[in-house]
C-alpha cells in the first residue's frame, strides 16, 4: 500500500509508491552535452566576461587575467540588477517592486571539461570558499533579503547556462517562497518544542540509519523521509548554525569531500552522469533584524540540498502541490551507501 | 526593468520579465498524439473497464452498457485507494499515514476524437454536472479532506494517461499544499480586511479591465496579476461562494461556454492546441469541521485554473520557489481579448 508521509519542513504531504522504481528505471533525459572543449568562461579569455567580483588566484595576478583557480563574474543576463532602489508600492490592490538584487556566475575551475566531482580536493575547497565569500560580502547589502546559491549541471533551455562548471547567485529582497516556508514550518515546530527541527531530524536519521548515505566528521549525508524527487539527498552539518557564512574551516573541507562523494555515488548507481541541482539553504540576510524570526537563528540549520533530474513532475503534482515520491527513500539511500 | 510582483494568494514574489515572449515565441513541446481512434474507455467498450460510479446517460439504458454522455469509473492504476482505514502515526519523530482516497476517471465524451471545447455546449454541461455530481457524492466520506477534479490535456508519461477525452478526479486524506497555501494567505488576508480576497481581486479586475480576457454574467475569465505560468487564465464566478458544489443551473451553463471559449482563444493565439491543465480549486471538504478555516467559506472562493504547458520551469524556480513569469499577464490578456 502506498503511504502518505509528511515533510514537517514545508508543511506538506508527500505520497510515496510502494513500488519503488530502480536506478535503471528512470529514462534519463538526454543531458544537452555541448561539443566545445573552450569557452569564454575558460582561462585566457578573461576579457570576454564581464568584470570578474572576485576571484581566488595565485599571489601576484592581477584581477581579469589569468592565474585564478575561482571567479566570480556578473551574470550576462541578469535576473536581477545591482543599481536601482526597490521603489515598492501598491499597485491597485497589489504589491510590486524592483527587481533589485544580484546575479552572478561563480566560475568552479579554469578547465573546461572538469566535473566538480573530479576536481580534487583542494579545488572544491577553493569553490566553496568563494561561495562564502560572496555571501559574506553580499549580506552587506541592506536591501537583500536573500542569497541563493545554487549548481544546474545541466544545458538548461529556459535560463543562463553553460557547459562550463559554474555554479550560480541569485540575491533577492526577497524571500524565496520555498525558503520562507521552511523557516515559517521550522519556526513553528520550535515555538512547539523548544528544539531546532534539524537538529531533531539528525538525531533522528542517525538513530534509524536506513536512510543516511554516509557519515562524516561534521556532516550527515541522508536521504529524507519525506522528499519530493526521487534520489534526493541532503547534506546537514552536525553542529548547529543557521548561517552558511559561520562555516569553519574544518567544515569546509569536510563539506568539498560530502559533496564530491554523493556525486560520485549518484553517478556509480545510474551508470551515467544524472543531471541535478544542487541548492545550498541558509539563513536570510539581516538575521538581527529579521523580525517575525525572532530566535535569531536558533529555528534554522542550513544545508545542501542534491535533486538529480529524473523525473518531470505531472500535472496533478505541479497544481497541487502534492507530490508522489517513486523511490521510497530507504532505498534510495541504500542504493546510494552500498555502490 | 523587470519586477517583482507578489502573488498575494500563495504569499510567493513572482518576477515579471520586462521583455515579454510572444505565443510564437514559444517552442510548444511536441505533444504526443496517439494514432489510435477509439480505445477502452470509448463507447461500446463499456465492460473492459473498471465498474461504472456514476454516469449521465439516455433513460432506460443500463449502467456499464453503452448510452452515456459521461461517465466516471475508478483509475486503472489509482495513487489513492478507497478501502482501508488511515492509521494515522508516528514514525520516530515523523508521521505517516495510509494514501486512503478515490481517484477516478471522468470520461468527458463517448467519441475518441472530440476536443472540450468543439464538444458543443450540451456536452460540456454534462462534464461539469458529472464534476459535480462527484464532488457531492464524495464529500459524504469524512475520512477525505479534499477532492481535487483537473484535466491534463497530453499524454503525460509520469501518470496515468488517455488519448481519450478525460478528466481526473484525485479525492485525499489532506489537503493538498497548494490548496492549502490558497486557504492560509485567503484567511490571512480575510482577518485583516474583513473581505474576501477573490472578490476583492474580481472587483479590482473589472475596473483596470487590462488583464480581463472575457466577461461573461456570472463569470469573469482573466490573466492574474502575479501568476506563475505563462498565458496562466483563470475563470472565477462573480458571485461569492466557496464551494464549487453550490454551483448554480445557470452558472453551469455559463462556465462551461466560458472553459470553451478560453480553450478557442488559446488555439487561436498560438495557431496550434497548446497543451494545457485546468484545476478546479474550491473548499475542502467537512467544511462545518475545518477548524482553522472558521469562517466556514467567507474567506474562500471556488474557481478554475486553466494552465498552458508553455514551458519547463528551471532548476533555479523548483528549487526556490521563486517563479519567472516570462510573458506578462496584461500582454496575454491582450493577446486572448482581441484574437
Amino acid at each position: 500500500m502506498n503511504e502518505l508521509r509528511k515533510d514537517l519542513i514545508h508543511g506538506r504531504w508527500i505520497e510515496v509508491l510502494s513500488e519503488s522504481k530502480s536506478p535503471s528505471e528512470y529514462l534519463l533525459e538526454t543531458v544537452k552535452r555541448s561539443t566545445e572543449t573552450t569557452c569564454v568562461l575558460c582561462q585566457g579569455r578573461e576579457k570576454e566576461t564581464p568584470k570578474e567580483i572576485a576571484s581566488i588566484r595565485r599571489t601576484g595576478t592581477a584581477p581579469n587575467t589569468p592565474g585564478w583557480w575561482v571567479r566570480a563574474i556578473p551574470s550576462f543576463k541578469p535576473l536581477f540588477q545591482v543599481e536601482g532602489n526597490l521603489d515598492r508600492r501598491a499597485v491597485g490592490i497589489y504589491d510590486r517592486m524592483n527587481n533589485i538584487g544580484a546575479n552572478e556566475i561563480l566560475i568552479e575551475s579554469p578547465e573546461h571539461n572538469i566535473k566538480p566531482e573530479d576536481m580534487g580536493l583542494d579545488q572544491m575547497i577553493r569553490v566553496i570558499k568563494l561561495y562564502k565569500d560572496r555571501v559574506g560580502d553580499l549580506s552587506k547589502d541592506l536591501r537583500l533579503r536573500y542569497i541563493f546559491i545554487f549548481k544546474n549541471s545541466i544545458i538548461d533551455p529556459c535560463r543562463e547556462s553553460f557547459s562550463h562548471p559554474v555554479s550560480f547567485l541569485i540575491a533577492t529582497p526577497v524571500i524565496p517562497k520555498n525558503i520562507k516556508d521552511e523557516l515559517d514550518y521550522a519556526k513553528q515546530y520550535y515555538d512547539y518544542k523548544e528544539r531546532c527541527i534539524f537538529c531533531d531530524i539528525i538525531r533522528e536519521e542517525l538513530k534509524v540509519g536506513e536512510r543516511i548515505i554516509l557519515e562524516t566528521r561534521n556532516f550527515l549525508c541522508f536521504c529524507p523521509y519525506a522528499s519530493s524527487f526521487p534520489f534526493e539527498s541532503w547534506i546537514i552539518p552536525k553542529r548547529h548554525n543557521c548561517d552558511f557564512h559561520a562555516i569553519s574551516g574544518e567544515e569546509v573541507e569536510d563539506m568539498g569531500l560530502a559533496i564530491m562523494n554523493i556525486l560520485q555515488r549518484l553517478k556509480a548507481v545510474f551508470k551515467t552522469e544524472p543531471p541535478f541541482n544542487y541548492f545550498l539553504h541558509t539563513a536570510p540576510n539581516r538575521v538581527p533584524r529579521r523580525g517575525q524570526w525572532h530566535t535569531l537563528g536558533d529555528d534554522y540549520h542550513w544545508h545542501l540540498e542534491i535533486i538529480p533530474r529524473l523525473i518531470v513532475k505531472s500535472g496533478f503534482e505541479l497544481g497541487s502541490g502534492l507530490f508522489i515520491q517513486t523511490t521510497m527513500p530507504e532505498k534510495a539511500a541504500k542504493y546510494l551507501r552500498e555502490v
